[in-house]
């Protein structure tokens, strides 16, 4: 990184999209400061003005200039700091993993959080879907080590953050993504030998908490 | 485009998704063969076996090799057939592009369908709903020819197609956008002087008859 640069992320450590940037972030080698937001309480004035449309986390500020959606923001640090590459050089495999993110994008963690925030029938109805979700994900993961290949890359670092929430999930819905998807499994445990990874991920047990918690502070339980 | 080179879409002639591949295509001046697919009565066995998580059109089929989702085909069109560039060259005017490209993506189609294709209260509630959205994008479009500034590029091609269902959803909701949106206005009159776009974009009273051909189709009507 040159001198003088600021890389500043206004952050919570729960959410898996500001998890997406933090690791990519520590692939290419990008030091940086992270602001914990007080969701519950209070978003920073930084984080309404920078965010107007979604007032969400992640927001990336880069020397100042702020850019939000966690994929956008993985997109722009692939393009800023280029080396290692998280996309593929191609344009046919690029357009490959930027269907797959976005389809992991769109379905997997609301199917998660579905399965983690709800109960009862509600609960089994998400499960069913995730599930579904799981298959076509697995299905694209096939024997390959990561999924673009042999290589950690852009999918990978799009979708892993959200398997810290399967814990929460599968105590929830009473089953277990380990035994049910052993591909998934084992690429869950390879991106977790990665130093980017396993430093940023949280501990799924305090994920688990984060959940009963926010269960009990909307009345679900 | 190079010699033996082959460019297929599958294609239906009201989609605005469609249209975008159609409009990225012309104003790189790549020919292609469009084949109009039967959504109703049943979908080609190349569209099922290409696109099967989704099996929707559009499907970009490159000398053979299959692309679906429409942002994600206009991307890949962009970094094949390089020149006029329809993203902007730096990468933070690229993610800022890609930012609001995605808020129109997942807001501005389903608040414009949501208001054509229902009635009573409901129609109420989504016209609400696209207004603030119009809001949004107008805000975004300010006093510049196009969203990227003097020049047409990603995001016009990702937001033009869907005015062209404006006429039906005016008619529903009984509401004018060139009335309170002078600069959405302004702009669509805009684009609609290209020719990529004029020839691609459909006749809204056409547009119209489908809605209502779809209406009742559905009982709304």
């Amino acid at each position: 990184m040159s001198k003088g640069e600021e890389v500043v992320l206004l952050d919570f450590w729960a959410s898996p999209f500001c998890m997406r940037v933090k690791i990519a972030l520590g692939e290419k080698g990008v030091t940086f400061e992270s602001r914990e937001e007080d969701l519950f309480g209070g978003k920073s004035e930084l984080l309404l003005k920078s965010n107007p449309i979604y007032q969400k986390v992640p927001v990336f500020l880069h020397n100042g200039k702020p850019l939000c959606e966690s994929s956008v923001i993985v997109s722009y640090i692939d393009e800023t700091w280029a080396s290692p590459a998280l996309l593929p050089p191609c344009t046919y495999g690029r357009a490959q993993a930027r269907f797959l993110a976005d389809y992991i994008d769109q379905k997997l963690f609301d199917a998660v959080r579905n399965v983690a925030m709800s109960k009862g029938e509600a609960t089994e109805a998400a499960k069913k879907e995730l599930i579904e979700i799981l298959k076509v994900v697995d299905g694209s993961l096939g024997d390959k080590d990561f999924f673009g290949g042999k290589t950690f890359g852009f999918i990978d670092i799009i979708a892993i953050p959200f398997t810290s929430w399967f814990l929460a999930a599968e105590k929830m819905g009473n089953f277990q993504v380990e035994a049910e998807f052993p591909k998934v499994s084992g690429w869950i445990k390879r991106c977790m030998q990665r130093e980017s990874v396993a430093k940023i991920i949280p501990d799924p047990e305090k994920i688990y908490e984060f959940v009963l918690m926010f269960r009990k502070k909307n009345g679900i339980d």
